[in-house]
């Protein structure tokens, strides 16, 4: 009898906001795996530490490569797919001897989760559950206290990376949107959402739910710095009863 | 001193998804609240009960309509505003008191939730914290165990109220899309789908993490029905390494 493997959504940041069922699951697995950028400590690992068993098997996956190749590289791919494989190996061994195994994610594990790159390599072919977890969005607008859309409101989730003109037109065709990756491209998204008519009331977040998070008005934010774990949110519901 | 406002979120269904901050909150307020469809039992009661605290005031806020009459007719319009405005007065009156009150919001408070309707009414008056919770949808794709978006894949969350040519050509332009409120709408999003090219793939679920809830590809489902609790996923992510 093959193990179960449990992607496990660890939430935004807070380790209050895993859910009772993310607790449980850590705590009966056989093995713990969790992601970390090579020689750093895992944040998912942290934000579940306090759940798991003494005695239980970890297995850390660490990335051989993150932000110092350009992703689209043939170098990054030929790196990432080759790490994902092994990562994957290494888990179906644990698998194939009987072990339940769960893959911590942060925020939630099949969006934009690399938990993702496990699942399809693993689930066809062994016992698979998937235990959603709360997005670094909701993590977000709701430190923020920012009500996103209502109703029929439409919400599009958009990469920061996307040209000036393609964010433009999106941003005037959206009630809601969220926009993520900013880093370098914090100029241009906030010059379309100026094009767009959409900077006012646009929020600022960075660190949602974590230690020294914050949130404010886009307009009182310096384009200085834009970590990895900021994102804009733009409020839909503009005809609120 | 005035007590503390919570929106609290209770996740998609599955009690075990609410989040340790959630378990919390709602055992230590002094008064809980929730919505409810006059003579129904609330969907966040149920999901949340098991945390009550003996004693605790409850707060049932019985939606005097729901889908009798058109939301976009003025009588709707004119009744649901005055309940919100008796809802936020009745839950003042504890704030007032100095008493905490927490308000049971299903799914994520400020995403398409009715608690965002008591919240911009109270939260400029009193302290407030919102709560995240996991959404339907995310509940929803965990279920089907579909990895939804990933990299620079753009999201849009869609109401399936939307006009024919306005679902396909929003359909056409983003990788990943949800898509809600179907009901009688399912025919149409169906043709919207196959017209965009993206029925192939895209998956029915039903009742996400609740009792009985299940997922099919949308191919295999009939236009016979789609209830409240029932959405479409249309996954991105085409380009896995």
């Amino acid at each position: 009898m093959s193990g179960t493997l449990y992607g496990v959504g660890t939430g935004p940041g807070d380790p209050e906001l895993l859910t009772l069922k993310a607790v449980r699951t850590i705590g009966e697995a056989d093995v713990v795996a969790f992601f970390a950028k090579s020689g750093n400590a895992s944040n998912a690992r942290a934000i579940a530490a306090a759940h798991f068993r003494s005695g239980q098997i970890e297995e850390a996956l660490d990335y051989p490569v993150t932000t110092e190749i350009h992703r689209h590289d043939e170098t990054y791919k030929s790196q990432i797919g080759a790490f994902y494989d092994e990562a994957a190996a290494r888990l179906a061994a644990h698998l194939d001897a009987g072990r339940s195994v769960a893959v911590l994610s942060e925020g939630d594990p099949l969006l934009y989760g690399s938990y993702m790159h496990l699942h399809v390599r693993l689930a066809p072919r062994y016992d698979t559950k998937v235990i959603a977890g709360i997005t670094a969005m909701s993590g977000s607008w709701s430190q923020a206290g920012l009500p996103l859309v209502q109703g029929d409101d439409i919400l599009t989730i958009l990469p920061g990376t996307l040209d000036a003109p393609d964010l433009v037109r999106r941003l005037s065709d959206s009630e809601g949107a969220v926009i993520m990756k900013l880093g370098r491209n914090l100029p241009k998204v906030r010059a379309a959402l100026t094009e767009a008519g959409r900077l006012e009331g646009a929020v600022y977040v960075e660190r949602g739910t974590m230690e020294n998070g914050f949130s404010t008005p886009l307009m009182d934010k310096a384009d200085d710095s834009a970590p990895y774990f900021s994102l804009i949110l733009v409020p839909g519901w503009s005809a609120r009863p």
